[in-house]
């Protein structure tokens, strides 16, 4: 049996948590370090009280990359602008990375910069990164990669939904909405008054209703499906939950189908068994239907009034959005199956 | 002190609670009967245990219509179809009436029956009706008025959403995508699966994406204000959590205005004071920050980058959606002040 | 019409800003000024959006007190110690003090300093301050006092729903079991990793299960009761809700009697019409049915099986265990009616 | 490998749903029936989306036994009363069962009757039926077990938090107070006025705060345990939330001992490595530590300064509570390890 030998950057905010949780009972992979910068120190158990019956795993400091040594593949957890810092050297030391940070998702740049307000530390890998979205990337390239840029939580919900349409080109490339919404887990771990329970209770809200920085991300991923350049509106919300993602994509078609047809257009270009499971016309997606699993649910509608046709994808954003996905890109870059470890169902309710 | 003699049809539903709890402190105001299919008999305290320092008020049968004798004003909370079976009687016997169903929003008896599936009861009645959205809506109509037909909740939010920019006739009107969310209270008090806690809790979910029953209503406002033909793409979201809406609105201008134009023209539109509050630059709306109270928060935001225009609605589905509009409308009918009873400020947190 | 001049010291937590939403609307109440160390300069409606309709009041510093010359009466909202600091200099600018915190309930200055573990800083007030709790304390020592310590939520839950059984000594002194459990809100606004969304929502917890500081307040005011000494067991929780607090008293009686008589002792000691609501034998009480009023719902069950005595209470902890409670006592500081500005019935759902 | 064939009476509750989550990834488990009377004919991925990525199953009718041919062993998880029907006849046909209902809890048939109201139809299967909480109960015993009661939710939680007192003798047997708090999921999937989201929400109460039909079978573990008639003071609530149940027991004890040393009793009686995990001192139990997955938190603390004892349990009820616990006494019946397909982390947050 293989053993993947595997080192958290980052393991004390939500995502390594997941991370954790879904590593820790694969009996081919192995956890070897776990860093923290706040938490150095401290068993994983102190710092996540449900990892208790878990690994034991001291987290070390983040700079201490000695510990690196031996291991075939990091997840770097850590916020953008840190990642960038640290995976060069991760490379160095002869790891492959997931990079599960904003840093190499971004093959421009300026885009980065534009975006993020700060220059890219480490451009000379931007075009090495593969963008690691099983579900649209060539396996073959994330197979080979020593570097995968995990997606950002909603440009995953918003492209497993608009993919079939953009890669067929049978939407207008300027009219997409992207109307997404958001649990709190996905605001972090860090203490703020904007996500303490008190605030968010009781009041769903908007937040960067424009200009938020997953859009270059969403819109160069559409771009390349289809060929040419699209852009899109995109407005992110805060649901009063912990988890999940709700994304309703509202797009103009350019050809005139029945609900039958959009339906088998998206059944055919995903297939079966695997993680994106169209729902059957007359169902629509809830997040607690993929609560703690890798599963993303679509539905398509057309609305025969008005031409225009409905999209709507959930998925966790801490799985399928984060952890999960890490996941399997790395069980494609060591040639194991794609769902090894990410076969839980999900918790309901 | 003049006193207005009110009745409630159907007060055992949350509307028919939030109008006891809003009327009942009003000096005013004497509630004469409230109804109750379900819970005749039963006093309202033992329907609603917060109403147990409210006022006295033992629930009369639905069909018993003697105790609208006398009654100035009746405010018929009823479900639809029910309610204009029962409104003609209310209004030969004398009384005004505040009907809070959908029955008499739609001045078309075909595009009612279209919608709601069943053939209208009394079509008569539906020019004379008065669609009783204050802010939008001319006063003396709505004074004079023998019937107004209070709005719903999602119309309620996106006409006064998107009031300034048809108005003015500065967007595409086939190119309006109105995306809401509504917490459970919007459901009603009728135990069903879907609106258990167990379901609804971290379950953030589509429903009615195409072919919501307020569609006719909106695009029916949204032509008056604009003298062309509105047709939208609407679909609703249920929120985990008991009150609120907050309605995104996408839309596509036909000029182009900066960010403080925009913001100009909707401080200008609803003026200051009155139940709109038009937030300043960089705020966005929450619906905790209007729970229990009568305003709407609204934010206008322009994408400079693809030259969308974003606005953004929360109201408390509850008052300004249903019985806080309804006491507006009131007090209009019957010359008092408009904020009469209405002057509480929102519960947070 | 008499005008009650007052400020607010520490307006930017969840008190402050409830004592604003009560005190806003009340015709005879002028807030002169509100106080805040993080947000000095900064309008209310800024700190809180929901205050956005009310009044216009810009926060000023802490330690600048000249803002208090003209002042009737000071709500203090402070942390406690803070507040021990500067409520001496508040009384000696002439203004009477009603202080929110724990600094002046309890009477011993050993005892503060052996559960707070800090030296009493002003212990010469500690004899004077009068604690009121309205429906326990004799009214003419609130009216006449100059510095009023207003109870802490968990107590005033406490003393409500054991009052009656310490006052005429019906139950063992030794064998009281207090488990209370509270809302966030009482956790404050201030950013802490415990209180995130993330972390409370469906995490039901125990916190400080022995050596609750509201433990002493609650032994004094039932020792005071029953004129012997009382110790407690008592418990605090955190439910995931923001506002609201339940306690449920298991305790033993000394005597035998029936539910009937049971409930006729506490119906008899509370009477009517007041803050205090005894259930009538088969209801129980849920935080939700008292949210955002004065109010506290009481229910006495006898265990027959067993023998014990149970007592549930349950109140709004920002309202009737905060600033409710504290504009009771200005009413009867000021010779007003108990009631004024009180008088909103609780919002539900 | 081995294949345990198993069924599923009553799959549409959440406890069904949940054994199916939890069983349908197990190798050495096939699931050969499932059955429901509501949802006959449906795939079970119909009645709970989030099972669309597990086995197909289709609902056979509750009365159709013909399914059980060939099974090793019945999940049974009807309603009380329902389940004393069907047992003896699906003993009858070979199969072993694990019955989740309270139906053979009780030893005493008369017990049974006074707590809930009817008659026992199957007393003769009561001194056979296993009492399956594996912590407490000879392993033995339910190894070769045709019928095997598993406890209910709340029981399992102070079954566990004091075992290791009453084991001893070290407290008052007739000085215990258990106030339990629970989700809602525990109030099962039926429609009802009480468990509906808006009921819920910010709603935490008390029910049956006396007379819970729960407490004979905390009693009949407490006095076996002990060895002479135990009796409690129990009183549950409704937590807003989904899952988890948390038990706060205040015990007195009999003789005086260190923090350290009920520490010490508590990690003795339960060793390591198990279900169960007594947190060091200074850590306090939440549900959403437990959240999915097994096993039970507890901690003992003693309250110096009134010498009670406080323990606190969590557990979720769906899982170490009722679905959990079955595949645990299932992997005791058949030679399994006792942990098998339950070595799921929590999933936190």
């Amino acid at each position: 049996m293989m053993t993947i030998k595997v080192g958290i950057q980052g393991a004390s905010g939500y995502t390594g948590g997941e991370l954790v949780r879904l590593l820790a009972r694969d009996p081919e992979v192995s956890i070897q370090f776990a860093t923290s910068q706040r938490f150095a120190g401290q068993p994983m158990s102190a710092i996540f009280p449900h990892l208790g019956n878990g690994p034991e795993l001291i987290c070390t400091p983040l700079d201490d990359l000695s510990v690196v040594e031996g291991c075939d593949l990091v997840f770097c957890a850590l916020p953008h602008v840190t990642s960038m810092e640290v995976v060069p050297e991760l490379l160095q030391r002869g790891a492959r990375v997931v990079d599960l940070s904003a840093d190499f998702r971004i093959v421009e740049a300026e885009t980065y910069q534009s975006w993020y307000g700060v220059a890219h530390k480490a451009p000379q890998l931007l075009s090495e990164a593969v963008y690691g979205l099983p579900e649209l990337t060539d396996h073959a390239e994330i197979k080979k990669a020593r570097l995968v840029a995990n997606p950002g939580c909603y440009p995953t919900s918003a492209l497993l939904a608009l993919a079939p349409l953009l890669y067929n080109r049978l939407i207008e490339p300027d009219c997409i909405v992207i109307d997404s919404k958001s649990g709190t887990s996905g605001a972090g771990r860090s203490p703020s008054q904007g996500t303490l329970f008190s605030e968010v209770q009781e009041g769903f809200k908007s937040y960067k209703a424009v200009g938020h920085r997953h859009t270059p991300e969403i819109e160069q991923g559409l771009s390349r499906l289809s060929g040419e350049k699209v852009s899109v509106r995109f407005s992110p919300h805060l649901i009063p939950q912990s988890r999940g993602i709700l994304t309703t994509c509202h797009v103009k078609p350019l050809v005139q189908r029945s609900g039958q047809e959009w339906q088998a257009l998206y059944e055919s270009y995903y297939g079966k068994g695997g993680f994106v499971r169209v729902l059957s016309q007359g169902n629509l997606p809830a997040t607690n239907h993929v609560r703690g699993s890798n599963h993303c649910h679509l539905s398509v509608i057309v609305d025969e009034r008005t031409g225009w046709l409905v999209v709507v994808s959930v998925l966790d954003n801490l799985v399928k959005g984060a952890a999960g996905q890490a996941v399997q890109n790395m069980n494609i870059m060591f040639g194991r199956e794609e769902a090894k470890g990410l076969d839980q169902l999900p918790l309901f309710p």
